[in-house]
């Protein structure tokens, strides 16, 4: 099918008005002037976005983490903020910003203000110095942790706010800030938040999170939803095995007589996935998987007439073939749709240089499983310990450290409009992502009773987050937008969202 | 079979003078002179012990290691040796000693001054504190990293050599010190060692490892000889997987279609074990396994006739059933004669505490394989790498940090005869233990050029070494000897050794 067909396709199965068959029309006000103050600031603002990257801070390992918050609130003060205060939980705070004019319209911005740790000796430049280097096809890039993911685009729009009120005094509607400090840690406080705080967003009309919207070719996404996540540490120990060590750690000799916690976790992982982990195997949670509706493979269809899966991600994931030989679509509809199991740490015994003999009395992993539609949260859980139950591992612990459910949005909804129509001023024509393959508590927004359509994006391009030398483009080649054309795409979306 | 019937059938099978066939006569020489000395230096030999504990040296992290090889030198010089220094390898060097009177015979004592790493808050007491604290059912005993390995009988040997010379000038043979510090290593660079000393030790009659030799029933084995040792890495890395991340950590959600080299090790792991690691599934190495001959088979019917496996181990391990349910005699030759394979230690991702989210770029894991008679180091690692080979896992990279053969002595030696002897001299018939499960590189010494018959002894009983609360018994209660007995055993040793 061309491109034209697949979005034809796409328009009639949902009816979205940004594909034209709407009476809405995009909106004509000259915001000019406001463009120009952003590319006067640029280096104010490219200043501004390094400082937030700089400005470390990891909640995996306590670092900095509060000192970041609390800048983020001075800046909400600034920006004219009615209310800018740190919202308490049992873990990092929330940073709360509540910008009200007394507009019509009332926008919920969620993001993120922790970044994941670093393997520094691993990088090309300092990841909390925020360099601006030069990269290859792509023009120049901020390389430092959290530059896409995700202080670099919030700080963009920011950036975008400071200017409208520079020029116009204030900003077009009200701003509901929710800048979240466990987002890395999958979120265990933010229902807290929600308890405390969660009154002041009702009647809210869209929540955005900002983000580098365009992938390696420039082209734009709209992800309209994310998997949901369990967070599991998995741990075999002695103490819980018939014929293992009790209570302390064993000379390596003794592995003839008695069974090894690290095997025993070994032997309980290996039923867990087949080929690698791009299958696993919990079948309970396997049959629940819904079905592809019409939509969605609509939706993939039209993915795929501008984007292509195979020659993107190989490159952005320096990998040189897929799970089973996928490609195209099929590749798109597993990265999409299907849920995965993934070891993210495990540690045993002795690990540092050399030689040494010993059996662990215990051996730990950590686990994400991403959920994805027709999949349950509350039944995630207790299908996975009933899999290793049924596979004789009833003595493997499983501990529950985060997790959440799925959410998505409707494309209909209007914050999903404006973001369209932005993106095609701006001379792009998003595809719709059915949803993202990165798990986040959206569902907090979504579900009742609070039901705020919810939506990422924003011009830019970035990429490599919790990995090595991430990266943010500042100052694009081609297609690729630069910090001064995201500012001006959130400018334009604060007005197109205001008026709608 | 009664231990009489036992005894008599190993007599018979071995033709062991010590069983009473031979004409060879317990020494008779009097040392009460020397016993006294030991006896009213016991506070003195006690502080000598709990110094060579307190130096910590612990090889894997490289602390303090040529310190305590330096300390040992010292000790030698001060003992008479003619020769004590260091000698040099590409490791941590040996602490070598020749003290030579020009007797008829000459000992040769190996041990080790390297020790393992701790976790000192599981200890109950400071590691390296040594303190004494009482022990129910043993007396008291110190506590300490090398207590028992084997920094604790060694000094009790050069405490009681100090009493002899204290009172009779000197030695009754001439006694060559291969002390070495990287034994908990794998001794990876002794043949250096023996590359550049090994002339000196040319005719040397036996070799002794000073050890606590006394189970908790105060039952006191003679070891014959010891498995040999492949220590490995196995590394899974995305750099050699077809579908893995080649270059960098990726976000787990790329799981759904990247093969994770974590998934990709605990695989290839899981083949190479049954029954959590309890029984090796190399199958070319199992093939190799030598059969128990008769006279092995004799050593563990005498052994069980006062050995009680179960019970001893499952204190001594604390564990409360074995393998396959073993018990008693199949237990026994499990543990004698059985190859084993335990994971030290495995490591990949994030391994602090919360959450992170991540597909590792590689996993490594720490293995070591025990060898038994009929199998081979020359083969060994070839053997492993054709079995993940051929289940399909030829990208899983086999690094090898060292190993050695088995070996064996012969119970006809001279040097077994003295020490059975000695222990029946001392109240105890000492069972034959055909082979230990400990690795350690005694083949360097019993193989050719040197031919040097080796045998480990002593009395007195500690155990947990490589675990917590490592200790050995300095005042022991009811059978079990205290540091007075044990140093009394080896004034003995050396007397009857000197004159056989």
């Amino acid at each position: 099918m061309t491109r034209r067909e697949a979005l034809q396709s796409l328009g009639a199965a949902l009816a979205v008005p940004y594909l034209g068959q709407s009476g809405v029309q995009p909106n004509a006000e000259s915001l000019s002037d406001i463009h120009k103050h952003v590319e006067g600031h640029y280096s104010d603002h490219l200043k501004a976005l390094r400082t937030y990257i700089q400005r470390k801070s990891i909640s995996s390992e306590n670092v900095g983490v509060r000192e970041c918050a609390e800048m983020l609130v001075e800046d909400f003060g600034k920006l004219g903020c009615r209310e800018a205060h740190l919202v308490e939980t049992d873990g990092f705070p929330v940073a709360w910003g509540l910008y009200d004019v007394g507009a019509p319209r009332t926008l919920v911005v969620y993001s993120l203000y922790d970044v994941v740790h670093v393997v520094e000796k691993e990088w090309s430049s300092p990841p909390f110095e925020a360099r601006v280097v030069p990269m290859k096809g792509l023009g120049k890039a901020v390389v430092g942790r959290g530059a896409v993911n995700s202080k670099g685009p919030f700080r963009a729009l920011l950036n975008a706010m400071e200017s409208v009120i520079a020029i116009r005094k204030q900003l077009p509607l009200n701003v509901a800030f929710v800048i979240e400090g466990e987002e890395e840690l999958g979120s265990p406080h933010l229902p807290q938040f929600f308890a405390k705080q969660g009154n002041s967003l009702k009647g809210a009309h869209g929540c955005l999170t900002p983000g580098a919207g365009q992938n390696l070719q420039g082209n734009v996404v709209v992800s309209l939803g994310n998997r949901g996540l369990v967070y599991l540490e998995l741990e075999a120990s002695g103490s819980r095995m018939k014929r293992g060590p009790k209570k302390f750690d064993l000379s390596s000799y003794q592995q003839t007589i008695v069974e090894s916690p690290v095997w025993r976790l070994v032997e309980a992982l290996s039923t867990m996935t087949e080929k690698s982990g791009t299958r696993p195997r919990i079948e309970e949670l396997n049959r629940a998987v819904a079905p592809l509706s019409n939509e969605d493979q609509d939706l993939v269809a039209a993915l795929l007439t501008s984007f292509d899966p195979d020659k993107t991600w190989k490159q952005m994931f320096a990998v040189e073939e897929f799970a089973d030989g996928l490609s195209g679509k099929a590749l798109l509809e597993r990265q999409i749709f299907a849920p995965s199991l993934c070891i993210d740490g495990i540690w045993a015994g002795y690990t540092g240089p050399g030689v040494a003999t010993l059996m662990p009395q215990k051996a730990t992993a950590k686990l994400d499983y991403r959920l994805v539609p027709g999949q349950d949260f509350a039944k995630a859980v207790p299908a996975i310990k009933r899999h290793l139950a049924e596979n004789g591992f009833a003595d493997i612990d499983v501990r529950v450290l985060s997790g959440y459910n799925w959410s998505r949005t409707s494309p209909k909804a209007q914050i999903v409009q404006s973001l369209v129509r932005t993106y095609r001023k701006a001379g792009f024509d998003p595809l719709m992502w059915p949803m993202g393959a990165a798990a986040n508590p959206s569902y907090l927004f979504t579900e009742p009773p609070l039901s705020i359509p919810k939506i990422g994006g924003g011009l830019g391009h970035g990429a490599r987050q919790h990995s090595v030398d991430e990266y943010l483009v500042v100052e694009g080649e081609g297609r690729i937008a630069g910090l001064v054309e995201a500012e001006k795409f959130y400018v334009d979306f604060l007005y197109d969202f205001a008026r709608s």
